[in-house]
């Protein structure tokens, strides 16, 4: 299986193409937006593609063409100016998934938000409000398609070593949660086709990250 | 006919209130931000009513339960911060929609931006595109309801006088129009409902206003 990681270059990325290129089978396609960011992924054994998510839909449909599959894990973050993260957030997002049914990619895994209701965006401090709306908007998008979709909630994401253990259902307690973790439940959901068309929300648990991807 | 005016304090809401209370069997009630904008509208005759646009569809729904019509004329504007884009004039959108569903309230009319297809959201300055991403998908989740809907596309604002005539259609070439003449389009297209499901770009021009919403 061949999966075009879009935001290779992120930190959840990173550590998704890694474990894509340890994985049997398992073939990744790292979309990133600058040639200084190729190597990292060429030594990985991966394939780098140059596309900037702010292009348009047919440069993304043209790197998705040959892939069964595609992970939008791109964000705006924080560094970038707010007025990124409609144009990343949402319209990127959009855009790829645009592209995956132009060229007939069923496969769709979406990283979102923890949560991205209605309510989730009353609740949300002001600052943090327009990315939730961004990504409230982008998986009401993904909803409406007939993808293969998977829509990933993590919860608060930290940089601590992954534990391999989660806890996964369509409703948990908000807590934190390892990019590694996100990553190795990204890879799973990948191999897994039960969970085509759910959407869960995961923070660190006392569950192997397969087991709940199995159970979700 | 009660019209709701959302976003009644900016300069064409302004024109359009004054305007809906000089036209015989139209009422406005004008939806504002702060209690010391509500002194112009109650001096025109209108009913204020005061509601954030970033407060919740049920706020909103409770100021149009007893309208007829509503018109979406709010912008965040240049002077607020760019998050507000993605706040006000996308998801502020589509909270006023999501209320009139809600209290039934099916004539609504979107005033828009000229453009706002996927190849003028490419080819915006990259300073303006936030804003046409916003008001592509405003215009996008409108056009999927079964609301009565008009969406308005007005070219380059001014706030010179208005002519009282306009060139209208699916497609025109970019120009300028005043406020004062969008007003004047809005008001004769609450009052013609040849324009349901139907969307028109305008400029300045040689047909006066009422002929050339007839022919829309």
């Amino acid at each position: 299986m061949n999966i075009l990681v879009v935001g290779a270059n992120g930190q959840i990325g990173r550590h998704l193409v890694a474990m894509i290129q340890k994985s049997e089978g398992l073939q990744a396609k790292a979309m990133i937006r600058k040639q200084e960011q190729a190597n990292y992924f060429r030594e990985l054994g991966a394939e780098p593609v140059m596309v900037d998510l702010e292009s348009d839909v047919d440069d993304i449909a043209k790197a998705a063409q040959d892939v069964d599959a595609i992970v939008f894990t791109a964000g705006s973050g924080p560094k970038t100016g707010k007025d990124k993260t409609i144009l990343i957030d949402l319209d990127g997002a959009v855009k790829t998934i645009e592209a995956a049914k132009k060229v007939g990619v069923k496969r769709f895994v979406m990283i979102s938000s923890f949560d991205t209701t209605r309510e989730a965006i009353q609740a949300a401090p002001s600052s943090f409000s327009p990315y939730v709306v961004a990504k409230h908007y982008a998986d009401e998008w993904l909803r409406g398609t007939d993808l293969d979709y998977t829509i990933v909630h993590p919860g608060a994401l930290t940089n601590e070593k992954g534990t391999t253990k989660v806890q996964l259902a369509e409703k948990v307690e908000r807590g934190e949660i390892p990019r590694e973790d996100v990553a190795e439940v990204i890879l799973q959901t990948l191999q897994n086709d039960k969970t085509i068309g759910k959407e869960f929300q995961i923070v660190s648990g006392d569950t192997p990250i397969k087991e709940a991807v199995q159970n979700s």
